[in-house]
């Protein structure tokens, strides 16, 4: 693979400009084989494509620096983040640099009044989250790795309580971005709302890095709960879990996290944690507010759960019973990864309207039966949006085969369902295939958007939309 | 006005497709002067421009037809919905047809447990809540008027409740928009959240008709809450107002409405509706959710207030008191408007970080009275949001020479504040001369996105961009 990208530098300029970085930025330029490798590792079973460098920029101003001679020699630019995405969107197919955030990691201001920060794309939503402490205040979206708040922008990353919070569409007020011809635009000032002109904060958020390089971001935050319960809660079916989730959401009741694990994923827990769950579709709720509201939430709850085939509810307030409680959620996806060893992961998601949930899912499982895979599913299910981790044996042939067709279909439902081939991981280069299905004509915007804004095509080249 | 409007429509061959149209849809093609003005009418001082025809479709496909045939011609559409925008959205400096939605207004469908509708782009919110009415779930963005969803949409409308419902940026699911070149795009399913590529929606959400043409729009809608209360509290300064705000919505307090009324504002509504409020900064708030816990709202800002110099606090739960409390503001706008007599009603809105609301109202509250103009206040608080409402003598050459100078320090003053020269009401025409000074280098990505979309610039032209 070292060989291969190493022939394409010569292709695309990228050796042409090495010494010119170099003398700019000296060791933060680095061409050895360890960086490229890590920089191209994502957690799909996508191929690694590895960068001809790694570049380590400190400040935005370097940044314009970096594009202007990508843009004049037509080299490609990744950025990179905490390297947690699940798509391939860290790949380089063309070669060019990866940029790697870490060294952009200031937490620039926290307005408490206003409930806002502004941060550098580096920044890690744990790192974000520490600092805040003292202030009352946090940030919300946790889509379960401790990635870049940058990364998660560009993604358009959720997680579990964006039932409650929204996902980064939501949490971003404005970003600065530095576009293809090496302007930096600051999409928006720190009003709650506006309705001057395009809305340039969206267009970024979720384009994962093929339109200009979020280097900056001012984050929507939120008071720290007075009170925060958990409660656990068996169903006898995915259907019941699901009309339960449904009636507490048109009550207005406040989901906090409203997560479902499935009879194969609490199985993977209870060996992973070891623990003694039934094995059942089982909830994992939260709820936050007053004590009194959430008391009031939590009972509420359990007199839904039990109308829907809800079994044993339990509920806990101190932080130590909610953890015990929450476990095999918190542990879910290295359970996964260890129910089957030596299994190749393949964590993918799809999201359908939450009418059409329990069916998705139980046509999912019908099909990992017929395939005889190993397939735990994780729901987000207050979003409709769920995720389904094949284990595979990448040595067996029929069953890689298998899994490509179980991936094809499990997309093809959820569009027939008027949902989308991905609620929160993202396009990358992994579910570009599946854009022209699920747009239509809409696919003609996107890449008449991502011509006009990067027509030399160096923001991260081979991702989100086939250019043709 | 009309004669310079007839010369344009030779100029931009408006002539050669009238009588096309009217061979494909009859009487739902109009020329008359009445039809004409009326569709040009908007709420603002800026002179009407007439357009030289209006059209009536009746189906997204007669929308392809029309665009293709203006396409074709360099005839300039601009949709018309309810005619309640404030920046001369509507006008038509360059003739063309005004595209009127009232006979698309269908209410498709009503998700039920997807807490969604579908609906065509004509249907006003308060037909939608009519027909919502049953079902136990409404529509939240509340602008005022009963303006067309469509229009919202194109606008970016957000209103009274936006602090805990959002604006339509949040409203809106998914929309189907014809674009120049015919193209029939759905921006999205009907899932909550997807991370599947360019957000188009959020694109085309507030672009004001000059991207592509809105026809239909799948809306998040809620449950209607299990108890409303609403309070009233005079306060001795607007900063405690403001203070007070700030507090409950760092403590997560669920407020469904909060409203400022300046002490010119609260005099206007004493005279409209006879009634006898202090002339006092007074706040009108409103709290949605379950018995106990909007008493505990309710209690809980209670004490806030009187922290923060708020008097006479006063709440009510039952519908007639509740309007009665909040009678004043219901009525504010057209208080406002009979407040003189014989003025131009110049209503204009900028949008702070609520940290900067009390300083930014003071600061135009003195320019106010500096000038010696008469100009109610009414802020939507929480969201940092305010109306500011001059009452011109258009007679009066040194008032309108006041106002213009007026009208640049008030958007100056929120920029600085890092706020944003509309909350609300959008760009239109009014407007378009600060995009420059708010967005920077910005404003060449939205006309690069503009120019690309909309390449011979046949959609509402002349509004939220300048093209050079």
């Amino acid at each position: 693979m070292a060989a291969v990208a190493a022939e394409r530098s010569e292709n695309t300029g990228a050796s042409a400009i090495i010494d010119a970085l170099r003398a700019r930025l000296g060791e933060r330029v680095t061409t050895t084989d360890a960086m490229r490798e890590q920089h191209a590792n994502t957690l799909t079973w996508l191929p690694s494509e590895l960068p001809d460098a790694v570049v380590f920029p400190e400040n935005t101003q370097e940044i314009v620096e970096i594009v202007k001679m990508c843009e004049e020699h037509n080299v490609p630019i990744i950025p990179f983040g905490a390297g947690t995405s699940l798509e391939g969107h860290l790949n380089a197919p063309f070669g060019g640099l990866s940029l790697d955030f870490s060294r952009m990691n200031r937490i620039l201001a926290v307005h408490q009044e206003d409930l806002d920060c502004v941060v550098e794309a580096g920044v890690t939503r744990n790192q974000l989250n520490d600092h805040l402490r003292d202030t009352g205040l946090f940030f919300p979206v946790d889509p379960g790795a401790d990635a870049s708040i940058g990364g998660m922008a560009a993604t358009r990353a959720s997680g579990t309580n964006a039932v409650r919070y929204g996902t980064m569409r939501d949490a971003v007020l404005n970003l600065t971005a530095v576009m293809a011809d090496g302007s930096v635009v600051k999409t928006a000032g720190r009003a709650r709302k506006s309705s001057a002109g395009y809305d340039l904060t969206r267009l970024l958020v979720g384009s994962e890095g093929t339109l200009g390089i979020i280097t900056e971001l001012t984050l929507r935050l939120h008071g720290i709960p007075e009170t925060i319960l958990s409660a656990v809660c068996p169903f006898k079916t995915i259907e019941g879990a699901c009309d339960a989730t449904i009636t507490a959401i048109q009550m207005g009741l406040g989901l906090a996290r409203c997560e479902l694990l499935d009879e194969v994923q609490i199985e993977a827990c209870n060996i992973h944690s070891k623990l003694d769950l039934k094995l059942t579709p089982t909830m994992f709720l939260e709820f936050h507010g007053t004590p009194a509201s959430t008391r009031e939430q939590v009972d509420t709850f359990a007199e839904i759960a039990a109308d829907n085939g809800g079994g044993d509810y339990q509920w806990a307030e101190r932080a130590e019973d909610r953890n015990r409680l929450w476990e095999a959620r918190h542990e879910a996806y290295w359970a996964a990864r260890t129910y089957r060893p030596g299994a190749q992961v393949i964590a993918t998601d799809v999201c359908v309207p939450i009418s059409r949930l329990a069916e998705c899912v139980t046509e999912t499982k019908k099909d990992i039966a017929e395939l005889g895979l190993v397939a735990p599913i994780v729901g987000h299910i207050g979003d409709g949006n769920f995720h389904v981790i094949p284990l595979i044996d990448m040595d067996n042939a029929r069953e890689v085969e298998a899994v490509h067709g179980f991936l094809d279909r499990l997309v093809g439902r959820a569009l027939a369902m008027e949902g989308t081939c991905t609620g929160e991981h993202g396009v990358g280069a992994g579910k570009m295939k599946y854009m022209q299905a699920e747009h239509g004509p809409g696919v003609e915007v996107m890449r008449a958007i991502k011509k006009t804004l990067d027509p030399h095509n160096i923001f991260n080249p081979g991702k989100v939309v086939e250019l043709t």
